[in-house]
């Protein structure tokens, strides 16, 4: 497998040395060193479990240099140069491979090569054996980490803590910051916002977690995760709203409103800096974020307004929910006020920061950081916004349908603020704020309307997409390709327009569902994170720009292969037409003449056989024939070369219900029996990665090939026939007339491998996603008036 | 869910009173404050979190008495006392359940007695407040862990960091030791034994983890893990032996020896003792350790003789790899010599050590326990072994065949071997051992015979109930009774020894597999481990051989129940014969005439379905048609009040077979169709415990009503039939002939519920634990010469 690493800067033989001294990795008398004993007291510094130069020998008899020949025996000879073999024997032992079992003592190269390890090709002098030393250094080892960090986390940085100060290498940040001591604690923030409704601004609990050393002076970055699930998760799963229901006449809509909250101003900071009086309780829950407050990187959390130890209502997606995320970094910027508990007697300050915030975080939590970042405040510098939604109404609804993100039928924007609303689990605390909420959650009942899926002005105050513009700062988009919860319709619309502004952008989209990419064993994401965040929050100068493409995806047949992109959309490929025929047939010259049909019938059958969604969802694309029936399926030739399919797919569709009412699904299949990769990563070396000395672990993953299954589903989109005129109004329709719909499929970039063959599948009900209406309906297709449109590449 | 509670030392008012006061908890002034502050107090000290008077204070507002009353609002009406019911809403927080979530504010004792939390009855002046606290602390909370053990996870026993001395609280170890600090270090233990034959005394890496206060004069007990995998493990798995091979003839058994070591003597201990030079890479494997050690138990891990950073040989089940775990205690016990490194130079001594060492671990680890205890080394005050093997017969063979542990077909004493032989894995230790470590792979193939099964020299060495005489520790075993891995005769005839020495001895069984059962909901082992590592490693007098019974069974119908025996064997039930019948049922008045065949068509439709093990051995003893053709079956009527199986039973059965050879497998099943308890135990709140302050987390875990099945197995037997003479030695069999065989099934404690049938089924082939042969054979059995014993009450 290959470990890709794309956040290795090229270094001049003169900045290696001067680095590899500032590290004490270099002995002082390194140029007078005969050759042998330079080699020896490289290998030594590397085996940083051994704390004595007695001790560090004494390793030495542990590797070999060749099959037959230990390093202690080897070093007795005094070795003037070295072969690539011999180094990179030892250096593999290094990186912790094992040789006989994972690696040819007799083929180091071949075997550095096949992992996508860089080598260079000749040690024939001091020089040469410290630029390729260097570069070992941050090669990533065999659990994924670069071997400075393996270094880092046996504890080799130790000798720099009370040091209070950045070391960097290779232009990333070095956890020389003693772990041991880390603060935590916590302080409540006081909201503009008065969302209870008690007269009093909502006071929130931020909880801080920073290096000791900001407590003698040092200043440093926050990495800010707005995250409402932090005081705790209400589950409320099995109350989730019914979808076994029929659609109902969409045009009874009644555009529900957004209205806004009081705002009661808090008082100016002051010049008051109590030490905070509380301690976290609640721990991080993102190794990314450990493995960076080891670097210097102040961790920052806030559930904010409804949440555990916060005042008020959780107001899912509202523009209060984002002020009030917002108002967290306006603390950590010094301009706004926070108390050390909850009675406001006094003030505690964000001293140690150094007003430079990143904000990181996935899924609600990425979905924050676009909220956030489309205000432009102060401070935020950059956003790392994994698995975010762009807009609310691309996570319920679709088209002027109510459609469930995967495996979660029946969630809503009601149930989503009740699951955040935490601060009801202290007694004290829901005496108080319970019939606020219980009133709040009519209003969201009401509001969000299940009943016609429209779009509205209570979804327009959701839709991030709309204040884009007000973004300063830089941005960092991840997506998986198979993320079925925030569906990719919300990364890429968000990127079309995020490209075109005067910021600095980046894209990845992995092969994962709704999923961190931080801990692959086929990008070095977590480095490429350090080399951004010392760049953008410390203004270190370490070419992450060129390093980093503008769009990095992962292959879906490579799990280690990524292409290198300028951009993500329709434009990376050619536009292509393929028709459905009467034959069943899906083709470039379609000639389809028929009008076909088939009966829709509700969840009935589904709810007979108790299956899962994502079991239905398998055995529908797969063609499987007791659920295939209610669709119709067109099938492609076998493609005879790889065709990668980019961008939003378009179905345009002439049809007619049987109904006054109706809801359309398409899918796009690839079909061939195969052997795909796992849905979601294996995990390898279970807890095998330190995020520093003591300090927490992480574990290597890779999507890997698994068992051979029939057909994968690429993309689908679902419409309300009632949209056919305005998918933002809907329109009264006739039973048996038929309307033409033309809509955009979620985003893909899928390459359909030789010898498989591309299905589209139009259907009505989607078990895992749409209502599941009681009664039957029967749709009729026109083929003469369908098409769907690809990008290829 | 009831969390029973063993570990609780009853305590009087002044002796709680001086507990309390001694860890800061009782304010000096508590005699003269008023009702109300003093309740407000104590609350306040429960909040760890909050870390000054004010802080504590804000959160008094939090919690509530009653459904409508906050406790803050409470307070301000200066009470004189307490309902119990206002005490426990308030303490059902603390516990960390939520009110109107968990439990009913209005209700709190019925919530109380449902979960099995101890009470008192009225709390009407200071002093009943004071014992409800006290009781309260030692109550376990909601994440299974006491209220005092949650206030350590949030850092209350920080304030005597620094104080270097055990505390306890209710006769339990306290977590006062600076967890930030702890050292963690390695020496190389030098041994009698010089397997790799090399003239020098085999030295073997030891990891330590002890508590930084035992560099200012602190003695602290060790726990000792003598674990083979701490190095790392060989992953040999996919090259077993192949079980897919017809049975030999027995009689070629040629009684394979036991072939002693050389030994070179070490030099004796010295008066240096150097600072150890290298810090531990590897990390404790068991979260009961790390606990334990947070409270003052230093915790030494070694994986001795052939594992990484050790010379030597792994030579599993010899009586070498006992001498090699217990020489590491008595380097412990000050009587042997250790190193800083493997160049010999530098002794160093645990001069840390109090010199009482108890040993823990589960499976191998528990297993050397045992193998240690046989030899009454000095310093071994006590074992807790866990799923331990006491004889290897009885892990790779029974009854003269080859049977492998569960899930483990083709494993045998040389692919353990291998798997522990990670020495191999540094290329400088491989080039040195491999050649003598293949010759001993060779012998070990020879030795341990896979032909015949039948016991030699070989495995007596390698039986420690031989040796039983030898112990003279205090004694803990823990098993599953549901392991088909290490099967529960290895614990059950071990007891059966060590009952009747003049040991203190207690018995755990619980419902899991080959599983730790530390952090249960249904009881309260890491207190109970607390309370007698206190009590045999630090003298402290405690209760706790009245607090623990001699023997815990988990019951298998109700996982939260517990039962109390005195002993664990045939004697505690009343003996009953069953008979098969010739029309399949089995009966207490039996009257079989018939003689009955089956046809074993041994692995042939095993390995063309493709299916594992388990999924096979669910489908056998269900009775499906397909795989229930090679076996008879005899059925009982329904149970019409429920009955317990203990100990062992016994089949005698008349048996021919069609072959000149032959093997014979009986089971004992369940039948009913009803939902039983989860084969492992299902995680609650994962991570939810800590260990101690900011040093790693634990799950409470426990066994819950699953999905409905059909059947479960109870145990089961497997007998070569050329041992029907002699089980140690084999005779010659005739084809067609009939052979009375006597065996003895796994040990149980089943109960059957009321409605459920018991089924004998008699078979060949084990998928998952026999050879597979290829040949086919009928076996005929004679009804009116076979009979099943057991006891039941």
């Amino acid at each position: 497998m290959k470990y890709n690493q794309y956040a290795y800067q090229k270094t001049s033989l003169d900045q290696a040395k001067k680095e590899l001294a500032s590290i004490n990795f270099l002995p002082q008398n390194w140029q007078t060193l005969p050759f042998g004993e330079l080699f020896a007291a490289l290998v030594e510094n590397s085996v940083a479990e051994a704390k004595t130069p007695a001790a560090k020998i004494a390793k030495l008899a542990e590797f070999a240099v060749d099959p037959q020949t230990s390093l202690k025996d080897f070093l007795q000879t005094d070795p003037t140069r070295l072969t690539s073999e011999q180094f990179y024997d030892v250096a593999l032992q290094l990186l912790g491979y094992h040789p006989f079992y994972d690696y040819d003592l007799a083929a180091p190269i071949k075997f550095m090569n096949k992992q996508a390890l860089p080598t260079v090709q000749s040690i024939d002098n001091s020089d040469q054996l410290v630029q390729a030393f260097y570069q070992l250094l941050n090669t990533r080892a065999k659990n994924g980490q670069t071997l400075i960090d393996n270094l880092a986390g046996k504890g080799y940085f130790t000798q720099f803590w009370g040091k209070h100060e950045f070391m960097f290498f290779n232009g990333k940040s070095l956890p020389v910051f003693d772990t041991s001591k880390v603060i935590r604690e916590v302080v409540y923030v006081a909201s503009d916002l008065d969302t209870d409704e008690d007269g009093q601004s909502d006071l929130m609990q931020v909880t801080i977690f920073r290096p000791a050393e900001t407590n003698s002076g040092l200043k440093v970055p926050a990495l800010y995760t707005a995250c409402p699930y932090f005081g705790g998760i209400i589950d409320n799963a099995k109350e989730n709203h019914s979808v076994d229901e029929n659609l109902t006449d969409a045009t009874a809509w009644t555009n529900p409103p957004y209205v806004a909250k009081p705002q009661v101003p808090a008082p100016k900071p002051g010049t008051e800096n109590a030490e905070p009086t509380e301690e976290a309780v609640h721990k991080a829950t993102y190794p990314l974020n450990e493995y960076l407050l080891a670097r210097g990187f102040a961790s920052v959390f806030a559930g904010a307004i409804g949440t555990r130890g916060s005042d008020g209502l959780r107001i899912t997606g509202s523009p209060e929910e984002t002020q009030a995320a917002k108002e967290v970094i306006e603390w950590l910027h010094g301009d706004r006020i926070a108390y050390t508990d909850r009675t406001r007697q006094h003030e505690t300050k964000a001293f140690w920061c150094n007003r430079n915030i990143g904000m990181t975080g996935r899924s609600y939590l990425g979905t924050l950081q676009i909220a956030v970042a489309t205000t432009g405040v102060a401070g935020l510098k950059t956003v790392v916004s994994e698995a975010a939604i762009s807009s609310w109404y691309d996570y319920y609804r679709e088209h002027g349908l109510v459609i469930a993100p995967g495996e979660c039928q029946g969630e809503d924007m009601d149930k989503l603020a009740e699951t955040c609303q935490s601060n009801l689990w202290d007694a004290g605390d829901r005496i108080k704020i319970y019939p606020k909420y219980a009133a709040e959650q009519k209003l969201l009942q009401t509001w969000q309307d299940r009943q016609t899926g429209q779009y509205s002005d209570f979804w327009e105050a959701r839709n991030y997409r709309h204040h884009t513009d007000g973004i300063k700062c830089s941005w960092i988009s991840v997506h998986g390709l198979n993320d079925w919860n925030v569906k990719p319709k919300n990364v890429y619309k968000i990127w079309q327009k995020v490209k075109n502004l005067p910021i600095k952008h980046h894209l990845f989209l992995h092969q994962g569902p709704h999923y961190n990419m931080n801990n692959l064993v086929s990008i070095d994401f977590t480095d490429l994170m350090n080399l951004w965040f010392c760049h953008e929050l410390l203004e270190v100068d370490n070419q992450v720009d060129e390093l980093m493409p503008p769009v990095l995806i992962q292959d879906n047949l490579h799990a280690d292969k990524w292409h290198t992109e300028a951009d993500w959309s329709d434009d990376l490929g050619q536009k292509v037409v393929y028709y459905p025929n009467d034959d069943g047939s899906l083709a470039k010259d379609g000639n389809g003449k028929a009008k076909l049909s088939f009966e829709d019938v509700g969840g009935s059958d589904f709810k007979a056989a108790k299956i899962s969604d994502l079991d239905w969802e398998y055995k529908f694309i797969a063609g499987d024939e007791k659920w295939a029936k209610p669709s119709l399926r067109f099938e492609s030739e076998e493609f005879i070369h790889p065709v990668t399919l980019v961008g939003r797919p378009e179905i345009h569709v002439r049809v007619s219900g049987s109904l006054p009412k109706g809801q359309l699904s398409v899918a796009l299949v690839e079909k061939a029996d195969r052997k795909r990769l796992t849905p979601t990563p294996k995990f390898l070396m279970r807890g095998g990665q330190e995020l520093a000395y003591r300090f927490g672990t992480d574990t290597l993953q890779e999507f890997v090939p698994d068992k051979e299954t029939k057909a994968k589903l690429i993309t689908k989109a679902h419409m309300n026939l009632q949209n056919y005129q305005d998918m933002k109004r809907p329109s009264k329709i006739e039973a048996n007339e038929f309307y033409d719909l033309t809509f955009k499929l979620q985003p893909t970039y899928y390459t359909m491998p030789v010898g498989s063959k591309l299905v589209l599948i139009i259907y009505s009900t989607d078990q895992g996603m749409t209502k599941r209406p009681l009664e039957h309906e029967t749709y009729t297709i026109d083929l003469a008036n369908t098409e769907l449109t690809f990008s290829q590449k």
